[in-house]
């Protein structure tokens, strides 16, 4: 079935302890595209870029059978930059660089073509911009999956609360999750998110894995035990792409699918932080996934008889 | 097959967001004993303490099957004494005291009784202490298991050294793996700690779960996710008892086995973080391990078809 994606399509200036890039493709809805892409998902990019960004970029999309129509070109604007550097454990990093550009008016126009998708990702970008999207659907998709991050927290709460309340599933991470519930136990937050409007709840935890509570049931995901982390940028919406990309490729939104599409994304994640931004997905050949998956089963797979007591 | 446990058997006096205690029972020795006796394993603790200890400490692990004979009692000296206080998040925590007293002098006796054991856990105390009882078993225990923690790492590098050397399993935290071979990536960690003798690695995260590293295998378990975390004092310990626990109560050290203790170790630990000091650990009833076990597998198990690229 096919799927929108709201999303930054941007440059990124990566420093990593391993080495630094020049502007680079990056952006959320880059990276969930790709992945849904790479899923072979009919995916349908909503978004904004200006005159400077390179026409091969879109190519390269496209090449995935990433469709690029709703990505708004304002000419003489520039595209959206950010820049910024990882410190050496690779779990914290310094912004060096914002620049919103044609980010800073992004009013999302829908092309016909999109309104009858029946699978809908928002990515992180200013409430209101996800609450536009989601009102230029004549019918409502099957399932609405939406990323914020505390900036909107601190900044947009109202608007945030609101759209919050119109989605399907909410992917934060820990710390969001805390501040977003002011519950400090993520059992206790989540259950209390999950009384906010979303009937699923996925926490991100980094290399640390992934959460998905839904009414009094959770899953657990861990993140692959990697050699090396090379690039985090990326990994969250790659891990939104590859999950909300399993979800429309099956069509099924049930529990059990979605821990399926929770190992998806993680799976694919592995790939994005391998390498410099999207080098990893790319690099991705036929088999690699399933190889990946495979090593999921392994790592928590346990076969335990109850315990005499 | 029966089990010999060496670690301190103290006074804690713990003080957490929810509230403080006086002087209570602690020491690793305590959780491990009394995790491996809620087993119903044959479990032997060597250690030391002062003419201050109260009776009824000891006929508390009596009463659970645990024997003490091999627990000097120093009448004129002081039981070791720890006091700490967690902070909001529960992660971190001052020490407030350390009393070493007896546990300064400690020179460990293994009674007759024990040395036939073939299990053997070696709770985290100067590598010194630990080497001496590896050394008065007439016969290698079939299974060592050895804690420790970077304030060894720090004080007795050498020391260490050689009784990691003379170890099959080593249980430390993320941190101390990566202090121990120099290598942020927890893969290559393990890859290097695995050549310093012990066969198999756990790495401990808290409430991020717990790795087994063993030659190319990998196993995770996930922390369950909890309501409430209200005292981490003894978790550590009583994962270490459970674990090897488990494994002395089947007698079967293959890596499968191993993945079974680990997640019966995480299940007892849960017990344990829910109360104060073991509180937790004397609470549980019979069919409370094997409902948590339960939840373990429902907590991580997912059944995926491989994707189609």
């Amino acid at each position: 079935m096919s799927l929108v994606v709201v999303g930054t399509v941007a440059f990124d200036a990566i420093e990593t302890p391993f080495g630094k890039t020049d502007k680079i493709l990056g952006g959320a809805g880059t990276y969930i595209g790709l992945a849904a892409g790479k899923l072979n998902v009919d995916a349908k990019i909503v978004s904004v870029i200006g005159g400077d960004f390179p026409n091969e970029y879109l190519q390269l999309l496209n090449n995935y059978g990433v469709e690029t129509s709703g990505i708004q070109i304002i000419k003489e604007g520039k595209t959206f930059f950010w820049a910024g550097r990882y410190h050496n454990d690779m779990n914290s990093r310094d912004t060096l660089a914002t620049e919103l550009n044609v980010l800073a008016d992004f009013d999302p126009v829908l092309p016909e073509s999109y309104k009858s998708a029946k699978f809908l990702m928002l990515g992180n970008l200013t409430p209101q911009v996800q609450k536009r999207v989601i009102e230029q659907f004549p019918e409502r998709p099957k399932l609405i999956v939406m990323d914020t991050m505390n900036y909107w927290m601190n900044s947009a709460w109202d608007d945030l609360i609101e759209v919050i309340g119109m989605v399907d599933v909410l992917t934060i991470n820990d710390e969001e999750a805390r501040q977003l519930s002011g519950e400090y136990s993520l059992v206790r937050a989540a259950r209390k998110i999950l009384t906010m409007g979303p009937k699923y709840l996925v926490i991100k935890k980094g290399e640390h894995g992934a959460l998905l509570f839904h009414n009094e049931s959770v899953f657990f995901a861990p993140a692959l035990p990697l050699e090396e982390v090379f690039d985090p940028t990326g990994a969250g919406d790659t891990f939104a792409g590859g999950f909300i990309g399993y979800l429309a490729k099956t069509g099924d939104i049930s529990f059990e699918n979605m821990k399926r599409a929770i190992i998806c994304g993680s799976a694919m994640a592995s790939f994005t932080v391998e390498k410099f931004g999207t080098e990893g997905l790319q690099a991705m050949q036929n088999g690699d996934l399933n190889d990946r998956i495979r090593q999921f089963s392994e790592l928590v797979q346990f076969d335990i008889d109850l315990v005499e007591e």
